[in-house]
C-alpha cells in the first residue's frame, strides 16, 4: 500500500471526526505512516451533514491535493449520494446496513453492508459505538491498519469509562467481518 | 469575509494541530461559519514538519478543493520558505520573530513578526503557549474570529490547570498586537 484516501461521511453526532481521528493517530504513530487528515467543523453541533478525510501513505504527501478516495465508508444516505462520486471505479464502499437502503449497482466496487447501529445497541450496549463498529468492521476488510493500532489509538484518544466500550465495538465490528466473510467463503 | 483559508506551519511539538482545532472550533461553534480543517498527523510525536490548514466560511465549503490561502502563520523557517509560495499575493503573513529569520520581500503582502515564543516565556510563564500566543496576535490583526470566540474555544478544549495559562497567552498575544498597532499609528 503506498497511498490509500478514506472518506467517512454521516450526519453530525454519530462520531464521524472521531472515528477519523483514531484512524488517522493508529495510522501515523503505530504504524509510522504519513498521514493528513481533514475534518468539517461544527456539522456535529449542528447536526448536519459531517465527514472526515484521511488520506495514508508510506511516502511524504503532497500539498495540496485532489484525488477521488479509496475507501467510502457512508453512515447515511444523503452522504452515500454526496460522496460516491468521488470514489474510485473500482474502490470500496462500506456503508450502514440500516440507514443506507439504496446502494450503487456495480460489479467494479466491492461493497460491504454492516449493522453498526444494530450491533453497537445489541451486542456492545451502546448505539453511540456504531462510528467504531462500522470501522472495525471496514479495517478488517480492507487492512488500513492493524486492529491492533486501531485499538491503541482508542486507548490513547478515549477517556474511561467509554475506553472500555469503544474496545468492545471493535471486537464486535471484527468478529462481524469474519462472520461475513466465512459465509461467503 | 466569505471565504478565509489560513495556513499554520511550524514543528512538532509546537502545537500547531491544536492551535487549529482551537481556531476552528471557535469558528465553527461560536462564529457559526462553515469550517474545514486538515492537519498532518505524527508530525507532533517525530518533531517533523507540522501543518495546520483551516478554511472558514460563510457559506457551504466545496469538495474538494485547491486555493492558496489568505493568511500564513509561520512558526518555522523551513514552513514559511515551504508554504509561502501557497500564499495569496496580498495575502498576510504572520511569522515567528526569533525562529524565523528571513523573510520575504513584498510591496503587496502584509507582514506582522511576533516574539511569540519570548512573550510565552516572559509574559505568560510557559514557552508552550507560543502556539497560542502567535495566533491571537493574527486574529487581532486579521479579525478571523473574535476574541471572546477564541477564548471560549480553547476553555473547551484545554483543561485545567492549562486552561489559565491558554487564556492568559491570549491576552498577550493580543496586547502585543495592540502596541505595534499603537507604535505604528
Amino acid at each position: 500500500m503506498s497511498r490509500t484516501e478514506i472518506l467517512i461521511v454521516g450526519i453530525g453526532g454519530m462520531g464521524v471526526v472521531l472515528a477519523g481521528r483514531i484512524l488517522a493517530r493508529a495510522a501515523a504513530i503505530y504504524e509510522e505512516k504519513e498521514v493528513v487528515q481533514t475534518q468539517s467543523y461544527g456539522a456535529e453541533a449542528r447536526g448536519t451533514a459531517a465527514r472526515s478525510e484521511i488520506i495514508i501513505s508510506s511516502e511524504k504527501i503532497n500539498y495540496p491535493r485532489v484525488r477521488k478516495c479509496d475507501i467510502l465508508i457512508a453512515m447515511s444516505q444523503e452522504g452515500l449520494e454526496k460522496y460516491l462520486p468521488y470514489l474510485k471505479e473500482n474502490g470500496i464502499l462500506v456503508y450502514e446496513k440500516h440507514l443506507v437502503k439504496k446502494i450503487p449497482i456495480s460489479e467494479k466496487l466491492r461493497i460491504l453492508g454492516v449493522p453498526a447501529i444494530q450491533i453497537a445497541e445489541k451486542k456492545v450496549g451502546n448505539r453511540l459505538v456504531a462510528n467504531i463498529v462500522i470501522i472495525s468492521a471496514a479495517i478488517g476488510f480492507t487492512k488500513i491498519v492493524s486492529e491492533k493500532s486501531l485499538k491503541t489509538a482508542i486507548a490513547d484518544i478515549i477517556p474511561e469509562p467509554m475506553r472500555k466500550t469503544n474496545l468492545k465495538a471493535v471486537e464486535e465490528g471484527i468478529k462481524f467481518l469474519r462472520e461475513v466473510l466465512n459465509q461467503n467463503s
